[in-house]
């Protein structure tokens, strides 16, 4: 019996979204569901309280920057992530490749593996398959995902099938590397190949993955180029496993995606967004510091208000941002992540109810 | 009818401390009491929410800081700082003189008040008695405090004194500033002269304040030049009113003053030392960067547990600081600001139940 699984509980009639269960070793996730990032161990500004009221039941967070500090053979010697964060819902991990192509200093990739250096101290480490998931195993998290290669934006057809093909060989490295009951997650690379991603897609899907994901999508392209890959990538997935889109996105995006079939989510946007005062709201996208808030008492839009935050004015916000105060970083960060929050689970009711048109009217603007 | 009324409600039988209650505007602030100081109108990195849930009854706010941004005529409009912190407790400011002496380009001092440059964008303003009670005013907060000079440390006895003469030429222009009901604290100044603390004493006592002030005893001295000077001047103070030790201190300062017949306080240490990863514990202050906190799966003190802060483990805190992470001083500070609340909790209860001794052995290491 894998230690995750995917129950699909209904599909909407106007579009292929799904509406699914995942049980995990921490419990269940509600289906289409949204993880907020919390890169360090920690989602920034807000606490496994926070977490908890505003009703999450999956995080994400980063291999790579916890393999680095405080160290994955540390977090386990603690007891594992959940225990270090005291989160008592689920966690899914990044395999670490994505911040080593980006973030670090990289030495060398080849098929066996990559050579970078660290961005905190320059020191030098090793990625590869089994290390990934050795890492992810140590940090006893409930699903973990593969290493993959993941080719930059924009790359060639011959690049983006190279890169397709290296996390094809690496695929069964990944999975010969699992711990007892360690759940792992295939990625499908390929690019906007449409023909790629169904050779990417079938090869995976042969595999004994717990889940699937599609790789490379949220990587620096456009957001309009996204909706396409997504469109053809998804359907191509096995339909008993969990979908999960890596990276994305706005609103607008993880809409699309659900209506693709997509069940999972994760992106630094709410969080990101928070903090250079950008907030979600029902009528868009709104600029805490914007003047036209200096003296309004009432909320930015009465339409998204989410406690603690609700009890603020606009014109309390943007005097806390002016003044460089962190609790204005706090405030804004708890706005978006729960407005995330809600926008997931009026996916998943919308879903259930037939809902699907009334609910894009409801989020057109956000 | 004062707005601000003090009841002395019992007198420790092994001190002088006084066991009372303050009624104000917005309700009752049970002494001796801490005000959290929330600068900028924000107590750094915690919201209301936060300081309803420790038990705070009065926050302590900066007139210099909100007079500059986002300013008082603004503040009025909106409502008063009650409504734009949405705080439903009592408020106390500073005159604003503090800051404008250690924060600002100060361009000159007479008697007429001080003409600074701001901090923040060079431009000139100027404050006197009339504009300090104006703007506090303005704010709307519950307890104001007169403009005062508070000459720096060391100074001479006659610098001592020439400061303590100008606070009282300013005291009646202050009172006479007053809007309606609005309730003003005397400072008696003086230095560590004890024939100046007791003519200052006694000027202030022969004018109506609400409230006084021992003003000057923290402004750079060691923590042990305090010591004499709160002996002696705090019986000076009018019994029937409330007495406030500005700008103190650690929980042994703090200690000590109620022990001389102190019943308010306000510091910026426990907020400050939380910022800097330094918490107060009964086993003394601890630095939680501290390499024996690094595989500490419990907390710093077991006998300081705060929540939300006492789910997480010692060394959980240690990497938030570690990696910059800013919850980690959301945490930190709710546990010095809690730790602060339980002390002032517990001085109370030792007064009225006579167990003063007990109390100062549990401190002795504070």
């Amino acid at each position: 019996m894998p230690s995750v699984t995917y129950e699909l509980l209904a599909i909407c009639p106007h579009t292929g979204a799904r509406r699914g269960r995942l049980t995990t070793p921490h419990g269940k996730v509600e289906t289409p569901a949204f993880m907020p990032v919390g890169t360090q161990g920690t989602v920034k500004g807000i606490g496994s309280e926070d977490l908890e009221a505003m009703g999450f039941e999956l995080v994400l967070s980063n291999t790579y920057h916890l393999s680095l500090r405080p160290g994955s053979e540390r977090v386990e010697r603690l007891g594992g992530l959940h225990k270090l964060m005291d989160w008592a819902g689920s966690i899914l991990t990044d395999s670490g490749g994505y911040q080593v192509m980006s973030l670090s200093d990289m030495r060398r990739l080849n098929d066996e593996g990559v050579w970078f250096k660290s961005h905190l101290d320059g020191s030098e480490h090793f990625l590869s398959p089994e290390r990934s998931i050795e890492i992810q195993g140590q940090l006893g998290v409930d699903m973990s995902m593969c290493l993959d290669e993941c080719p930059p934006y924009p790359c060639t057809r011959e690049e983006a099938a190279r890169a397709m093909q290296r996390t094809h060989l690496w695929a069964p490295r990944n999975l010969a590397a699992r711990r007892e009951g360690q759940a792992v997650f295939g990625i499908v690379q390929g690019g906007v190949h449409e023909d790629l991603r169904q050779e990417s897609a079938q090869l995976m899907a042969s595999l004994p993955f717990e889940g699937y994901a599609i790789g490379g999508v949220s990587v620096g392209e456009p957001t309009e180029m996204q909706y396409p890959v997504v469109k053809f990538a998804a359907p191509l997935l096995p339909k008993e496993k969990v979908r999960y889109l890596m990276g994305v996105g706005h609103p607008q995006d993880i809409l699309h995606a659900v209506g693709c079939g997509v069940d999972l989510f994760d992106c630094v946007l709410p969080t990101r967004m928070a903090r250079h005062a950008t907030l979600y709201t029902l009528n868009g996208r709104v600029n805490v510091l914007n003047k036209k808030w200096e003296e309004h008492m009432g909320p930015h839009d009465p339409a998204s208000l989410f406690p603690p935050v609700d009890r603020y004015s606009a014109a309390y916000i943007r005097h806390l941002f002016k003044a460089k105060e962190m609790l204005g970083q706090r405030l804004a960060t708890l706005h978006n992540v729960s407005f995330y929050a809600r926008l997931m689970a009026e996916i998943r009711q919308a879903i259930e109810h037939g809902t699907w048109p009334e609910l894009q009217q409801r989020y057109a603007r956000a």
